[in-house]
Order: C-alpha cells, then sequence, then structure tokens
C-alpha cells in the first residue's frame, strides 16, 4: 500500500493535474467504497477542485468546500487519465471503486485487487468528520515534530516500535514498509519496546524516520501515479526482501510473518488423509 | 467473532430484555466505531425500541424508525447490565466502544478487545444504507434458501468452498469457525472448489450448513450474552482444536495458517545476530 511518501506524490500529482478543472462526475464501481451517506457523490458535480492535499496515508481533494476524501488501504491505487473512459462506472465486480471526471475529459479511477475491500471514500463538508483524520497522530515531517515531541511519545507507550511507528493514532503516514526501512536504518529490533529505548536509540530512530522518509518523498515527487509502485519497492532495502542480502551487512534478509487466520480440519474426514498446503509450515513437511 | 448463531440469539436476548424500554443515552468510547455522521447519536434518545432483528452478522435496533445496526467484527462483543454503570463514556483507549441507555436504568456496552478496531456501528434511516447490509447474500436459514438455490450459487462460483461460505455477499452469517465445522459435517476440503462438486457433494454440503447452523442457534437460543462465547466454543468439533483427536475418526485435528502480514529485518543489523521468533516457523527453528 501507499504510505506517506507516496500518497503525498500522489496528492502532488493530483494537485498539479487538477488545478482550474470542475469535476463533472463522480461514479461508484462498489458501494462499499463510500463511507459516507450525505452529501451524495452528485454534490460534488460542478464544483472546482480548489486544492488537494495528504492528511496522514489519506488524499484530500476539497472540491469548492466539499471534500472527497480517500484512503487506498492495502491494495488500492490511483489511475490517472488523460482522456478519462467514456464508460459508466456502474456497482458489480469491477476492479475500479470509484471514477471521478473532469471538465476537460481527463479524471482517475480508484482501484482496488483482491477480495479484502478496504479501500475507503468519504464525502464531508469537513475532513474531521472522517473518523480516522479526527485520530490522526502528528506528521512526522512537520517542523513541529522535534527530537523531543518523539521522545515524549516513543516515552508514553509501552509498546513495540514497530507497532508504534504503523499506528496512525500516534504518528500518521508511516506503514508496515517504510516502519521496516526506517527500523533497519536505525539498527533496532521491530520488537524492542519503545518506552525503554535510551537517548542515544531514540536520536537514532528519529534521524532514521526523518530521513528516511524525507529521502522517499524527495525520490517520489514528480513521478506520475503508475510508477510510483515501482519506485517504492525499488527503494526498499529490507521490507519485501527476505531471502535477498542486507545491503548493510551481507547477512540474509529474515521474515517474521503474523498468521491472522486460520483454518481447522481433518485430514482423515477432508481430504483423503492429504494434509494440505500451509504457506507457512509447507516447506517443512514436504 | 459471533457468527450467524451468536448474532442471533444476541439478537433475541436483546429484544427481551429491550420490548417496551425508551433509548436515555448513546456514548461513544471510541469515534472510529460509529460509521455515519447524521442522524447523530443524539437522535435516539427518547425514542422507544420497536424491534431487534439481525441481518447477517449485523445487530439491527429499530428505536422508533431510526436504526442502530451494529457489527461486532473479530474482537467485539455485547455486554448487558440490568442497572447501566452511571458513568458517561468517554472517547479514549477504553475497551468499550459504544453505551447505550433505556429508561429502567439497564444498557448495554458494545467492547472490543485487541488493537483491529473492526468494530462498526451505524445510525440510519433505512438498514439498506449501511453498505454491509446492502451487499449481503441470502440468509442460509431462511424458508427459500433451498437445495437447488444453494448449488446454483456453488455452480456460479469458481472459488474455494471455505471462501465462498465465508463471503458476506454469497451468503450471509457464515464465518471462520461455522465454515470449518460446516466442511467437517459433510466431510469435504476447505480448498475443494465450490463449481466443481458433484451432486452428492452438493447435498451433503447443503444437509451440513442447515443442520449445523440450526443445531448452533437452537443451542445459543435463551443463553444470556455472556455465556454465548463459552457455548460455542464447547461446540465446536475442529475449529479452534488444532491437534486434538477429531471426534468423527480419531485422526488428529489439523490447521493451515494465512499469514496476512509480514515485516523484514537483519538479524546481524538490527538484534545482535538472533532471529526473531515466527509463530509458525519457530518450533522448526529451535
Amino acid at each position: 500500500m501507499p504510505e506517506l511518501p507516496e500518497v503525498q506524490a500522489l496528492a502532488d500529482f493530483l494537485r498539479a493535474r487538477t488545478d482550474g478543472l470542475v469535476v463533472t462526475g463522480v461514479e461508484l464501481g462498489s458501494f462499499h467504497v463510500l463511507k459516507t451517506f450525505t452529501p451524495p457523490p452528485e454534490a460534488l458535480v460542478g464544483a472546482p477542485v480548489d486544492g488537494v492535499g495528504r492528511l496522514g496515508k489519506f488524499i484530500d481533494l476539497d472540491c469548492g468546500g466539499t471534500h472527497l476524501v480517500f484512503h487506498l488501504a492495502r491494495a488500492g491505487w490511483l489511475r490517472w487519465s488523460d482522456a478519462q473512459s467514456a464508460t459508466r462506472l456502474r456497482p458489480g465486480k469491477s476492479p475500479i471503486a470509484l471514477r471521478v471526471r473532469f471538465d476537460d475529459g481527463s479524471g482517475f479511477d480508484l482501484t482496488e485487487a483482491g477480495t479484502q475491500k478496504r479501500l475507503a471514500a468519504y464525502i464531508v463538508g469537513d475532513t474531521g468528520q472522517v473518523p480516522g483524520i479526527a485520530s490522526l497522530g502528528p506528521d512526522p515531517l512537520a517542523d513541529e515534530f522535534t527530537e523531543e515531541v518523539f521522545a515524549a511519545i516513543l516515552g508514553s507507550h509501552r509498546m513495540q516500535v514497530k507497532g508504534l511507528l504503523r499506528d496512525q493514532s500516534i504518528i500518521a503516514g508511516v506503514g508496515n514498509a517504510y516502519s521496516d526501512e526506517i527500523l533497519h536504518v536505525a539498527k533496532l529490533s521491530p520488537f524492542a519496546l519503545a518506552a525503554t529505548l535510551d537517548a542515544e536509540q531514540v536520536t537514532r530512530l528519529y534521524t532514521a524516520l526523518r530521513q528516511t522518509l524525507a529521502h522517499a518523498v524527495a525520490t517520489a515527487s514528480g513521478k506520475p501515479a503508475k510508477e510510483l509502485k515501482d519506485a517504492k519497492r525499488a527503494g526498499m532495502r529490507v521490507h519485501g526482501r527476505t531471502g535477498e542480502v542486507c545491503p548493510e551487512c551481507g547477512d540474509v534478509v529474515r521474515e517474521v510473518s503474523f498468521a491472522d487466520s486460520s483454518l481447522q480440519y481433518c485430514a482423515t474426514c477432508q481430504t483423503g488423509g492429504k494434509p494440505l498446503a500451509d504457506r507457512r509450515t509447507s516447506k517443512f513437511l514436504k
């Protein structure tokens, strides 16, 4: 999923392309995607795009004072078209969740792959009405986010740093990928307890957090939407690189998996005595 | 999480206890839990409880034509009190997400354990405005849910039967636990493809689906909210019983885990050379 640097780049990209345009259509490909009921999508039609911003991992399109806010979640993405498809989007099994059109014929689609439909859009008068935005923690790239502020945050949370970095209500915008990267740069275990870090470790983590994100924002900046995903992946040192070589020391990059769900069955009763493959353990079963 | 039988029992339990009562308070412990903005919670105050129903895994409290709808998700639960706490719920880190009060001093809390906050409540004029309800598939205990209807559903989906049973837009109300149980009773592999089942397998699965759920509803019926969780667990044959003995054939109950997330790190750079424990593989690492 896109995190702070890519969401910032997407917001910048959209701002540059939609400046001066007027919304001419908002169509839903999935009823699930829109989490608000009033105002309806039609309320945006005819409104000028007054600005595009980022709030944590949310993108905020200010359309004449009414805001279209969206969060791309795990498998969501934005696809820009200078010439938007003429086809009216209809709710169904399409991977396109939402389509927006502008008065010069351009537009964008929000797409979502996979079965877990988490992409979320909101149409609100005030971005504070979006639950995930109302509870966002500070932006780690803001001037006010000093080392002292960060030290106070770490000191007040008895939780693992990996979880703290990813918790949007503690720090806005960092997800699974950049938290892996930041911890690798800081040379800290993901399971280290935030409140027990010493002053030197706090400085290392603060520096790694700011530099990693600032570098990623600079790399993503100005790239079109369709190149951002590959650029993010290419820039990763350990995230998504299980089994590859650590660029720092040459050791192998390791993985910890979190089994969020499981099923139980009886091989004799249900599968003719054959154990089913388990992504995590099947290599040991063979 | 509660599934069809427990949600039905919770709805029946609430209906019996709230009949004739009037809502005197709705308080939020978490802003995240309420997914709608208008009408506000205060709109329910003063309204009589006109009925309590179940829609898939959703519970619907009809309060004078305005509906309080909620879904307990993975770690949510309902706690009833004949004498509701006098303390006004305040948004914060409380595990209580929503508190409802009635005019005889009773009330209930919706609680949610863990960090993944998925419990969702909606206040709507029409239950069809709740996205998850609008897309619900047929109720498997309804009279109209005949074997012919089920056969047509299976035949039109090229997906694994475990996933099909759990998909709320295909069949409403069955989750991870009862789908394990149903497949064990039907002696079918969870990975069997729905569209390729033969007539005899379809009959077996239909019978297992209806009987397992009807039996669970009968067992849960009339139990108070606080006993439902244990009763559900006690009734399971294979679900949650990895390593125990299959009650049907005496083989061992097996598990397949699905790793929904993972992190990467370098042991040399980050953890002093020590690999971190992985719930799935650590038993092999020792």
